[in-house]
């Protein structure tokens, strides 16, 4: 998987090179993951219309894969009707202009170019593939936490048929219904609240993950902390498991390999051992904040400026789409090496 | 970096392709940073002895590094001295034994064989060469927390010399000596316990990382979960961080680029932008428990085993300078990567 | 380099990553390298119509490279006037039309899909901009030879400014003519014929390559091999240097670290050693042939078919810039590798 | 496939990845293909004595492959008895010495260092494995060429039993003794001579190779040219298929799918089409001659110096297991990939 494209250039897009052939392609089915990413979807998350429709250019044929490249792009259809002065000279803080500024010598400014999230929707067509070909593979990603608000629900405990039901993405309601809530104040104060994305990934089969270095969840770990504003990443019992005894921790086996708990998230010693496989992800407050600050232009100098424009006051319930697309090509990834372990 | 070897196989080692020539190698340093990762070293650690002694086949001419691969072993000096009939025929709970088993059919399963932690000592030898090549940045790992017991501390508070003043590396001596107690109670019962290793980087350039996959951030997660029994990985806010509002979470410039605060922990955008790195890492309690359990040999049959042998109680302590290890060879990568990035 | 695109699919294109920022982007220099490759350009080539136009997707900001993937396509725009019912459902001899069904189970056949060397137009403007990059070095392509009919000058007796001159790309006049005239005759009998390409690398840096299994040589040998029809490739003294006695060989030193012969073609050990760097290449003749034969299909059943369009009698005039792309590509990669070698 | 080492360090070695676990290993075979490559084997070859005993670290358990990484070393036994004061301040002509020293800052002088055609020992290891692994398919190489002696004889015509029957590995007897003949004048004159290596493979399944860029003959093209003194790789009909027509030298198909000819040499766009795969090899002439000759040192003076020690005369004879275990290496790898292709 290869990527391209700005916020605000002509295209964003991708390649998806090693993709096995025959598999059927449900174009809608990729048109709604889209869906679920793009902007202006409900009245929590930013304005913005971009409608985010994308084109394939080769690999695919008769609707189906055919072993070749799958190139494909998606036009930004209102790059040119922006104004940036905001920021074509002073650097955001805690956005990426001015690291893109020192590393590459100068940077297209426009929306935040290589940096901005909108990078991620040829992550969402990708993935889509690859759910596609993982098939039996269940995954499902939703929101646990908004800013201090969270639900404390253990995965068995909720129907993921839910998570689709509200524009939060928690497949719990009343918590949905109170999240819902604090992002709408959070907007109103011109502010933005982090919040936690959990996934769950079921009928995984045994096997995947490729030790030492290429450990299932450290594939995971590094998709996930591939995301934008993603600060954390922690599996099975994460860092809670740390207070735990040897004892209390282990999962003991059932005589049929699976066992009777599941501290581990579905991973040993880097490879998939059968059983659900869990994480939480972590993400930071959005850094775009309408509230007006002070900071600095190019030449260092102080200067006053003011978010513009529509941005999302929480990210999560737009990464869920996201996390699930980076899950379903690590999985794919693995999936596909793992038949070439044995004689 | 490639490493090979199991715990128990002749030797493990590995190759280090693609350090630059002109490298003056301190050979004593290498083994300093070996002597802290090998067992035996105090009383609330295994008390296995494996003299952990590296031989260098290739790459350094003269005293230094010539540019060519580094290719090194570490013999394993007691292979042949140990009985593994209780773990030849039953899959130890939370280990790796049933998934390698799976995974490729059969495994060595001497000590854990490929999947044990032995293998991080090949990572340490590396890791001690990249230390001398970024020489100017400046890498301290500590332990921050053993179970339930936490060290509220801010890394600025600390005086990282006292590291290694204590056989746990907590820097702040008291907690230091509570922790060791912990560690001597859970040993005396048999059992084990998790912890927390926090890692800062200080004196890094900007623009170290490569957006968008391999943002620096995500490449040092993949590096700390690659290392066994790790289960979380944090940078700059981390968890805590997804409470927080935009406003209080933007960490405003500085004339000079820097910035007040540092929820960031030192990367934006995937790029290092010139602060501190810091981050923290979840251990789970060891797996291998001296007290009796029962589990399944490969037929699925529940057979009653017993731990064997001498364990570590606590992994922390000793998993100190393999995160240095493997932030300095995520470090050491970037380093070289972006001589490449501007004409 | 990343390529996609079939023959008559959507469009071709590909992404190109690791450019480094600031390179001034010359837009109608990569049409023209289109130009020299595209179909319908002489009376000596197919007189398909392609125009062959490159569209930008991202990675150019205000002229230059932005250091971010570059993503471009090139639209096929005739890709549904075609009858394929001839390839469909038969496999042309000498064409990738079986074992690319025998791979992956089914193909794209129209137009050779994947395997047609339309692909190569993706490595034209990949290559554009690797030659802008590398600028101060000289890399100039030519046609050596068509069917038996051999150029014997030395490359330092040519004009390369006249490789242009004539629709053949051969820098010496009077065999320029000859060879247009064979391939006149070829084309008039329904039939195609081979040839061979050199080339010349000049102004190269001392340095470039890695050894010991990215040999310089090596890899401008598989980038060569990987062009379409390409059966051979020869550097320096090639398949004519092993009569020579070693003695005779030896390239002997000039006290500037310069050599007095250049047996050796620019590379000792993997690595380029500041002399020119050239190299030939052998082209088979084209397999599209007008004259009727006789195929198997799908079934295994005998069936008598036709070559059909227009299609080249000689494809060394046209393969001429893609060689040029691809030795631009190797050695850009090569240099920027090179950054990272010394301390 | 990794590897390490320098001529005269202290041993050079690899590690090899990615093997499947399962593979039953023969060490016998492995030490036979060292032995063949061995100096000292023959009245023809250097009279150097090594013995080349390969120790293996990990990767191989109870005789089997575990699927893990197999490390290896081959100690270099008289790397201290060595005068190396005539190379270390001066460079030897068509030597890799001045490119390493120009590339590297400084190199390991003793015995050519890294650039030493010993380095080839540990691909005849990996490669003895591969071939294990691959054990339906053929391989055989053998010299069909030492200066202008060429053996005109089309491989079918071979018995390939006879290629061990004499110390040139020429599977033509007769041809054979006059090769041994004049590889021993030229050894008389203190000369060298260069020579050609054919590979054919034979029972390869359809469908190994991936377009575009990993062709199957790019890659035996790239892993033949990374082979030490290699100039030249052409396959199928090479550099003579250039002369041919289309019509002629295109291969008509049976109806099973083989072709009636095979001039394609096994392979079709960049994938095999079952058919038998062969290639030439050119090697140049060695460049360590006993003759005397005027060189540069380091500061750019000329110095009069001698060829010394015992060097191969012609490097064929011992080049052709390295042939074979590259051409092993590269089709194990596309095996296992081509695992991966289809749904």
């Amino acid at each position: 998987m290869t990527t391209f494209g700005e916020s605000h250039g002509i295209a964003i897009g991708g390649v998806l090179d090693g993709c096995p052939s025959g598999i059927k392609i449900d174009f809608d089915a990729i048109q709604k993951e889209l869906d679920r990413r793009k902007p202006g979807q409900s009245a929590i998350v930013t304005q913005r219309k971009e409608p985010d429709t994308v084109e394939f250019f080769s690999g695919i044929f008769e609707g189906k894969t055919t072993g070749t490249p799958i190139g494909f792009a998606i036009r930004n259809t209102n790059q040119k009707s922006h104004d940036y002065s905001h920021i074509k000279d002073s650097y955001r803080p805690s956005h990426a202009d001015y690291t893109y500024d020192q590393k590459y010598g100068f940077r297209d400014y426009r929306g935040g170019g290589r940096s901005s999230a909108r990078e991620t929707a040829s992550r969402v067509v990708a993935g889509a593939i690859a759910k596609q070909f993982l098939s039996t593979i269940k995954i499902n990603a939703y929101v646990t936490q908004v800013g201090k608000l969270a639900m404390h629900k253990h995965y068995t405990e909720l129907d993921f048929s839910l998570t689709e039901s509200n524009p939060v993405r928690c497949p719990h309601p009343e918590t949905a219904a109170r999240m819902q809530q604090l992002i709408k104040e959070v907007r109103k104060e011109g502010d933005t609240i982090g919040g936690v994305i959990s996934c769950v990934i079921q009928n995984v089969p045994v096997g995947l993950g490729e030790p030492v270095f290429d450990k299932l969840h450290a594939e995971l770990g590094k998709a996930m902390l591939s995301i934008n504003a993603v600060k954390g990443f922690e599996y099975g019992s994460g860092f809670e498991g740390v207070k735990m005894k040897g004892s209390a921790h282990n999962d003991q086996f059932n005589p049929d390999g699976s066992t009777k708990t599941n501290h581990s998230g579905g991973v040993q010693g880097g490879i998939s051992n059968g059983m659900d496989i869990y994480f939480n992800i972590a993400f930071k407050p959005v850094a775009t904040v309408i509230q007006g600050y002070e900071t600095i232009d190019k030449d260092g100098n102080m200067v006053q400026t003011k978010g513009k424009g529509r941005h999302d006051p929480c990210v999560v319930p737009r990464a869920v789409p996201i996390v699930e697309a980076m899950a379903a090509l690590v999985l794919a990834d693995f999936t596909l090496l793992n038949r070439t372990i044995k004689l």
